[in-house]
């Protein structure tokens, strides 16, 4: 019992030497790489840098105590960032008091959710974000976040979460972009591009065996966080227009309960929830496909209380929302990472650097962190799922395209909300008007199948209706009108068999509705029978007294229905 | 084509003698009939009582040139009275000129959405409102109704739209009930109720004839009226504290174009779309029930125009929300009614009393219109139902308890919405945890049944594995953890069958699902086959690359596979 809520206690006890070493170099390798992007995060959202730090110690501390992925690196991500800074630009102006304030409650609520759904084993939930909304809204959220470092890679300044605010207010400003901020934020740019499409493969070709050359590539961030630092440093370009990282308060951050008046709280409710669906999501998914490839297991409930406990201690410890990390997670996992234990490394590591080398990092530019989210989050940005969904299924890319269009217009919660709702409406509309098929005999056996689709045997008055749905209140009428119809086409019939064996469920109000077309097919001495009636569905009737008032039978399958009349 | 959007023209060139006397005494039936309710609900929703009779004349008039339905009845209505009632006391008081023109304009607002539901062919949006959420609707609306009544039976004031408001305002009150208004009240309310139970039997045993039994028992209403009337004109009651219907001004309602400002128009949005919904299904559902005892249909769809273009014409007309009523529509249809010109005939009636006749009601007594009401909505009320749903699905019974509950509590648009939300969520929760079974031969046949349920004959490396649901984001990881479980559980196997009987939509993110399943089952040597795949959802698959890349085969029947494979 301990041990479901405390999935520390079953690695811990077996932790040796080796597991030590491999973790301890994650651990390092993880602290380098991801202090530029904890940094770029915290100014994605509109919070000072070190934010970032904060928010990638005590988290990923306490994850390490409740999580289940082996791997999973907990801490700032560009997704959860981007809501963040949606929902609390909402509420309060950047940089007052209330912005930080709001930050520490957005966490703590979006915590809270996630632990009661863990809790509650409400995991399911997160499946109504389809796949289609998803990557919809991953594309829009990268097309938004590269908007939205255009102002700081071009030295001008830009506002707002919706692709329209932020054009509208760089564009006046084009003309006084700055030469220098330029200079490094595209010298950057390119560098990164170039490095992550070929730096591997070079690097390999001029004689680094290749996890070196890989390892290299990767820490391309590392490099351009040193080189543009210097650069800015040397020449004293922050007096000429390059907004610098400045002075970063030293020390850990302090434990503290936020507070705020009820409506504070109240307008953070939904921001909160779509954060933690979203995290949760991006999380999960990412944990589940590491620990498939070496054959772990994670338990998605208990991954909600895990993410939910690092977002509370994100709140108490003047952090921002967190959730397991595409990118962070990806380099502990290559770096070798083998328990937990790396990823309390790295927290340390970090909390090393925060206390005492914050200093070094007053001359990075920003300019460098925006080049930084802008390479990463282009990976997000998937054009052709869209044409793949096209061609598949029109309403799933119905779903991705408003999805797409709403973020993009009206901001993240606008393009989540709506496209969860549009996949949910368009499933519900599907089901309201089922597919069903007259069906007869494949020759020479008891199977039977779609007589407009298959040379198929049928007997003139018997029709044979299979229904391709489970009845329930959308759809009851129209399964009147579908046997309604189908009996007024056909004088001659004497029998009509429902196949359920696609009916996975009937409702109260579709009983009512097969009671009445007993009742009419009655009044036209037409006898109404069942086939293939699944088990549960069977053990519901029993419940009714729809079976005493049936006039025909019930089949255990077609094909004895079939034998009966043929 | 005309013939479609003017029913008129099917019947009209075919009219005759014959059907003329059934019509003309079915007219003036419902005429007398009628006019006693249509005051009652005008008043039911804080409207003048001839508010009732002009929403009887126009409304009904239009409706015979575009219903579907031989007999219906269009006119006010008690359920739609108490939803048009709640929606104008939030926005305005009683008996102002605003409450008026807000009636107006929620006439017109629902008129104007039924008509482009009917062009839309949307008819399919009312099933979203399943049995058990009307029932419960019904129920509670009568509890309502009857709540709301009692203060008008004891003669003392209550107001409100739920039942907390009406008995909170009611209690404080009653001890200042009017011994006459009681008597009034009392005395109709114990008369009317004898006369339903038992008025039909105790005649046709004193030697009146069947049918004439039937309409004199059905006619109490008018008698009350008759009888109190005198009464109070007799005794001057008046004076002695009964309310009367008092003046009412003569004359056809003038023709007027509502106005108001935007935000009354928007404020009136959800309850219009409310009461079109509602409205449509109690209508259609009784029309669908009389034109299927004489074979006749109704096109849903144009029923949908009818009643909007009546309900625009309510609103054109000093009238009020108006749909097809219940108790009218049975009186017509008993009265012998052959076409829609048995309504034409009975709002030309009840015109003529409008213009010329309105003064008789001046003593009508508001107690006996209030006995009126209440013993013709306690046929709403249905508790047996309630045990019954509870009995054959829990799911059911919790919407419809909610919706009593909340219709109740909270009045009638929190009541209604809940339900269709809860009942919903409900249908998708399922959805998104659908049973499977392992299945296995029944001997000597070509079918499979569930090997926990049935004696069935199994192969020890084949997993034949029935999915009793349309795979959809919703269940998408359900159905990989479900596979995941079944191979990690049964390391002997070899292969394993999705059976797809009763899988009607592969959405995106299952068709995703599906190729991590295939490609996670190669990793462990097992093969993913497919078998019973429909023809539309086959058609579906063939678009994406999943069928190339599975590494078993699609076979026609689950027999086939097993054939493959003992």
């Amino acid at each position: 019992m301990l041990k479901r809520y405390l999935p520390i206690l079953t690695w811990l006890p077996h932790y040796h030497k080796r597991l030590l070493g491999a973790d301890l170099l994650a651990g390092l390798i993880v602290t380098v790489m991801v202090i530029p992007q904890s940094l770029a995060y915290a100014l994605l959202a509109g919070l000072p840098a070190v934010v970032g730090l904060y928010a990638s110690i005590l988290p990923q501390l306490v994850y390490t105590l409740f999580g289940t992925s082996k791997t999973l690196a907990v801490g700032p991500v560009a997704i959860i960032a981007l809501m963040t800074g949606a929902a609390l630009s909402s509420i309060a102006a950047t940089g007052t008091e209330t912005y930080l304030q709001a930050a520490l409650i957005l966490s703590l609520l979006s915590g809270g959710m996630l632990v009661a759904m863990g809790l509650l084993k409400m995991g399911f939930f997160s499946n109504f974000l389809s796949h289609p909304v998803i990557s919809g809204f991953l594309t829009a959220s990268g097309i938004l976040i590269a908007a939205s470092q255009l102002g700081s890679l071009l030295g001008v300044e830009s506002s707002g979460f919706t692709l329209i605010e932020r054009l509208v207010t760089l564009v006046p400003n084009l003309a006084s972009f700055n030469i220098a901020t330029l200079s490094i934020g595209g010298g950057t740019l390119v560098f990164l591009i170039a490095l992550r499409r070929h730096g591997k493969a070079t690097l390999n070709k001029v004689g680094f065996p290749l996890p070196l050359a890989d390892l290299i590539a990767k820490a391309g961030p590392v490099f351009a966080v040193v080189i543009t630092s210097l650069v800015t440093w040397h020449w004293q370009l922050a007096d000429k227009g390059v907004d610098v990282v400045g002075q970063i308060p030293g020390g850990l951050p302090a434990l503290s309960l936020p507070w705020g008046d009820y409506s504070l709280w109240r307008s953070l409710l939904i921001p909160a929830l779509l954060i933690s669906l979203v995290g949760f999501v991006e999380s999960v998914s990412m944990g589940q496909m590491l620990a498939a490839k070496r054959r772990q297991r994670i338990s998605p409930n208990q991954e909600l209380v895990g993410l939910g406990v690092s977002n509370l201690a994100a709140g108490f410890s003047s952090g921002m929302p967190v959730t397991g990390g595409l990118s962070r997670t990806v380099i502990n996992y290559d770096a070798g990472a083998q328990t937990p234990a790396a990823g309390a490394f790295a927290a340390l590591g970090i909390a090393l650097v925060t206390m005492s080398f914050t200093g070094w990092l007053y001359y990075l530019p920003i300019a460098t962190l925006a080049a930084t989210i802008t390479v990463s989050i282009l990976t997000l940005v998937d054009i052709p799922m869209l044409r793949q969904t096209w061609r598949y299924s029109r309403s799933d890319f119905a779903a991705m395209a408003v999805t797409i269009l709403l973020t993009l217009i009206e901001g993240v919660e606008a393009g989540i909300l709506s496209g969860v709702t549009l996949s949910i409406a368009l499933f519900l509309y599907r089901t309201s008007r089922p597919h069903s098929a007259l069906v007869g005999r494949v020759p020479g056996t008891e199977h039977f199948r779609n007589t407009t689709r298959h040379d198929v045997e049928t007997v003139s008055t018997v029709a044979l209706l299979r229904i391709d749905e489970s009845l329930y209140f959308a759809n009851a009428r129209y399964l009147e009108d579908t046997v309604y119809n189908l009996v007024a086409s056909h004088p001659e019939l004497e029998h009509v068999v429902l196949i359920c064996s696609a009916v996975n469920l009937i409702d109260a109000s579709a009983l009512e509705s097969l009671d009445a077309i007993n009742a009419r097919l009655k009044d036209s001495e037409v006898k109404l029978h069942l086939s293939e009636v699944k088990g549960p569905v069977m053990d519901q009737l029993k419940k009714s007294d729809f079976l005493d008032a049936l006039t025909g039978r019930v089949f255990l399958s077609t094909y004895a229905a079939w034998r009966e009349f043929s």
